[in-house]
């Protein structure tokens, strides 16, 4: 047999909705990994409005640059669904009514009691040379037309009709033509407690090569390493992307927090559950997202008893047990007060650890002293306590966020035995 | 004055995370919203991996068919990053040290006490004849450039460092080139309490209008309606949108609770502020997000006082004093626990307003009885306590922020007197 090249696969959202900003592009990821799933790359999105003009020339582009063409949105009924003429239009061919498709659409309006509005019978217009794709969903069958060493494919908007088409038609045509030949697999590394700059500056040896790829990218607080690798089967994907991860394991060991679709918060709960341990927050300047990162997880009820907002000082003093005395000599933005914020809710609400967040997260409140972006995460356990000082920039939102995730990873360390490690300038620990 | 040719603007994402699906391009609706607020229309999106090649080639078609060339990512300081380095050998220009970059992006490291890694001095480098962007709130400083009548503008893309010079750069400047001509100008209505398509049956005669637009979209848990005028002056285009708005408001009154950037919890907030109040939370399902909504808004601590997160039923008894008989006897789950929740944190906390949330947010959890989606929401206040039953659809995620849509709903409404409003199929309200 010979080898069949490989797909270089491109995506076209059509819709003025899209190109305004009123609705948002969700296809464009769903696809993308569909197809990564079956080993086959997406090398472009784009996205036009409901102009027969440039979405010709959208497809004209598309025509030069990539062999698997899947276009989405523009197949109703209405004077602004453009896509089939278009596509039609660019490629010299006819549109000619599908006695069959035409069935489909008909059988759609009798179903629901109602005559087919005569402007639907646009719908059962097929590209001549190609086929329609029955929607099982709504009104508007699809369209595969192969033209020149292109495949195109064109789906309906709405989700839910565009969804099992892509899956029982376009995805098992696209491997019958393309797969076979090569599979495709993805391993994520998380990473915290170490820059996107310090990492890559020490993988220079990884991201140079070809297969696997290793490619980093930062999040809010962490950092995240793909590894891709490309082979004729998914255990040979396995069979390169294994050292890698291995060797990445070596030289990051203590900052590589989970793989896959975790979550600091996800790994955190699930080393308290291992352990048979629990936990309990007390938050300042987070102000409920802590907890409201670890509830995002389902099943979090395992292992985490609460939390309390302690927003205003007669809270942290009066429910979590913060001394009126620490709070007038250190202030509440202070290496006592996070402490005993986390000794306090440990205790208050009988869990095994605790922690205690406190900080300026701004835009106000900064004062030369203690400068917006000073926090402080307390954490309280079976083996004492620390306070860690954290000295973060950016806004409010960035702030926020990047304490919880520090928090959180402070937890992880002490969870996995190694709190030593990690201390950099920016958050030095302490003995309690 | 000569009229200047209107904006053709184009967004380009870059970043291979992205064509292959691991995350998704939000940058895309943001940008053009914000755009079409300021009267330039976007026609075409395009996504494109971390390849020099196929930057460049993206860069080439933009700039064949747009004036104005927005692209996000790739500015960081790895190997991977070469957006800025496509677009100077697309344009044939130089990349050249700036020195004021330079001194920003060390002050990014300093401020955080480490030395400045070597290779984050390419993020000091700017296209040749460009001006470079500030980025407060990173290290990637963003790059403008005008080149053969197109305005190129990179910018990162993590979005809390991009949308900032968004707004105080790269509009500002759009605006001064293209923003001459006509003005655009939009008034957004917040509703909540009422289903889009409610509205929608009543608004057609509205809808149908071409200046102002009327432009319903759902959000979750609310909904907009966003009124679009346009017209010489900023004030003709406010003569077009005042009766429209006007109109809306007579048919709409009760569940309109803010406009532009208000948000629920902004209004509510600022209801408290005016009339002296406070106030405290308890979250069982929501799991600290009405906390966090609430103190997501900059001086939010005037009103807030705190909340607890009651995840564990001991700390629903031991921490807000829930009574183990209503435990016991309704569940946690329940409208009596939900008063009491509200009452306990109102009491416990000291403040004017308390609210209790108790429910089942899925994904399991569910009985027959007590299905996923089954929240109470408890309101106390000087005048007494009402809990509201609701009955809401969805993912986790779904549930938990329609729950705190709805409790702040339900406490804006009660702020304004006119607590007996709103209240349909879904969501019924009893005195206390």
């Amino acid at each position: 047999m010979a080898l069949a090249e490989p797909c270089r696969a491109e995506l076209i959202a059509v819709g003025t909705e899209i190109v305004i900003g009123q609705i948002h592009n969700g296809h464009a990821r769903e696809i993308s990994q569909e197809l990564a799933k079956h080993g086959m790359y997406v090398y472009y999105h784009s996205a036009v409005g409901d102009n027969e003009a440039r979405i010709i020339e959208t497809f004209s582009i598309a025509s030069r640059r990539s062999n698997a063409v899947i276009a989405t949105g523009g197949l109703g009924p209405t004077q602004d669904d453009l896509t089939k003429e278009a596509l039609a239009k660019f490629l010299g061919r006819r549109l000619v009514l599908s006695q069959e498709a035409l069935a489909e659409v008909e059988s759609y309006f009798k179903q629901r009691g109602r005559p087919m509005p005569e402007q639907n019978r646009k719908q059962a217009l097929v590209i001549e040379g190609g086929e329609w794709i029955p929607n099982p969903n709504g009104t508007a069958p699809g369209q595969y037309v192969f033209d020149n060493g292109v495949h195109y494919f064109l789906l309906p908007g709405p989700p839910l009709e565009m969804r099992p088409m892509l899956q029982n038609y376009v995805i098992p045509r696209l491997v019958d033509h393309f797969g076979g030949t090569r599979k495709l697999v993805s391993r994520i590394l998380h990473f915290c407690g170490i820059g996107e700059s310090d990492v890559d500056a020490r993988i220079a040896d990884l991201t140079c090569k070809d297969n696997p790829t290793v490619a980093p990218y930062a999040g809010e607080g962490e950092m995240v390493l793909r590894i891709t690798a490309s082979g004729p089967t998914e255990e040979a994907c396995w069979e390169l992307i294994r050292p890698v991860e291995d060797e990445l394991r070596r030289r990051f060991a203590p900052f590589i927090y989970g793989v896959d679709d975790d979550s600091l918060a996800s790994v955190v709960l699930r080393r308290l559950q291992e352990t048979g341990s629990t936990l309990a927050v007390a938050e300042s300047c987070t102000g409920g997202m802590l907890a409201e990162m670890i509830t995002d997880v389902p099943g979090s009820s395992a292992a985490f008893v609460g939390g309390v907002v302690a927003y205003d000082n007669r809270v942290k003093a009066s429910v979590v047990g913060v001394r009126a005395e620490t709070l007038a000599t250190h202030g509440a933005v202070s290496e006592p007060t996070a402490r005993e914020l986390a000794e306090g809710v440990r205790e208050k609400l009988g869990a095994t650890y605790g922690i205690g967040v406190t900080g300026i997260a701004g835009p106000g409140g900064g004062t030369p002293e203690k400068p917006v972006g000073l926090v402080y995460v307390g954490l309280a356990g079976p083996r004492g306590s620390r306070v860690y000082e954290l000295r973060l920039r950016g806004s409010r939102a960035q702030i926020r966020i990047r304490s919880c995730k520090q928090a959180l990873w402070r937890l992880w360390q002490e969870l996995n035995g190694d709190s030593d490690v990690g201390r950099d300038k920016t958050g030095r620990g302490e003995k309690g």
